[in-house]
């Protein structure tokens, strides 16, 4: 069956910290080990680690460096094949440019803990995934509260918040990441490959 | 409908390391973070973080205290919510002890991210959970490489791993909760209340 191409994007600017005001966060070590971890699970493209902070940048690279090239992925090699889909990209915009593909054969799609008028529901977005619209799908996530709303203006579409039987909606990124690509690659489709392990 | 109430338990001993030796693992600030968040979420019961070390619970009695007391809950009263659920235990059988049901009520469920004989599959275990035969279920995720052997004596059954369309399972216990709790809770459930804001 054909399905677009995911992509992820772990966005930390241009974010909103609790106060609604623009700021570039800083990466959380662990988001990016955890994130790139379920991307693999998931069989996912690229994941794009998204910030213009040249400090930032460096202090991921020597993280990354040690699980690619250094002790860590001597240590855990399963680690290592984790990151090795990880991209240090300063924009949205470089990450479109690493994708590689039209822009109309991308759809670059935001996700937010806020339900946004006419957000895509989970059901639609995994048509726009299995009968794809677009060949690649770029799924961006915000660090620290949220995608700042220039994000939005890039975007061709905003995903629905993830919400369980509560009104609670404060996962964490790397939670809402695992959710999120289990709920469009996981659980509901078993039709190609490892699936039938998970004894569905 | 009647569902069974899910508890959660992060086993810190005996778990496993690389190894495959038994040890007690130190606890992760994040995981209580993002599992309460997540917990909290998907409505579930009292998330007990298990550790027989009297150091390891000092400590997380510290990071639960600023969350439920000090100025963590001021900052975040999100946050402070989802620490209120969490219960520190020395063992499995006093998370059992703190459900304080009649054991014939109260399903204990392992996972592992290996594939054991008999496994029960997701779609076994959500018909567990909504047509109950256990008024609740504690749900057990290990740290470090996973739970020991001897925890799997103390069950009623092991949960299939978590898989995505790929034969990588390596997913952080942050995500596996997270995931674990929106296959049981989450999509496929819209019947009560919020779920239908995710508009699904």
């Amino acid at each position: 069956m054909a399905r677009a191409s995911i992509y992820l994007g772990l966005v930390h600017h241009p974010v909103i910290n609790r106060q609604g005001e623009r700021i570039c966060s800083a990466i959380t070590n662990l988001d990016i080990h955890d994130i790139a971890r379920t991307c693999t699970t998931y069989g996912t493209k690229d994941f794009f680690v998204i910030t213009p902070s040249q400090d930032q940048k460096t202090l991921a690279k020597r993280v990354i460096d040690h699980w690619l090239k250094g002790a860590g992925g001597q240590y855990n090699p399963d680690r290592k094949k984790a990151f090795e889909q990880i991209h240090l990209v300063d924009s949205i915009d470089d990450a479109i440019e690493a994708i590689g593909r039209p822009r109309r054969q991308l759809g670059v799609l935001a996700t937010s803990a806020r339900k946004m008028k006419g957000c895509i529901s989970w059901e639609r977005l995994e048509k726009m995934v299995y009968k794809p619209e677009f060949e690649c799908i770029l799924l961006l996530f915000g660090t620290a509260s949220g995608l700042h709303e220039q994000c939005f203006e890039q975007c061709d579409g905003v995903v629905c918040p993830i919400y369980g039987p509560t009104s609670y909606n404060h996962l964490s990124v790397r939670a809402a990441v695992a959710i999120a690509l289990d709920r469009i690659l996981g659980i509901r489709r078993h039709e190609n490959g490892y699936n039938t392990s998970s004894g569905l």
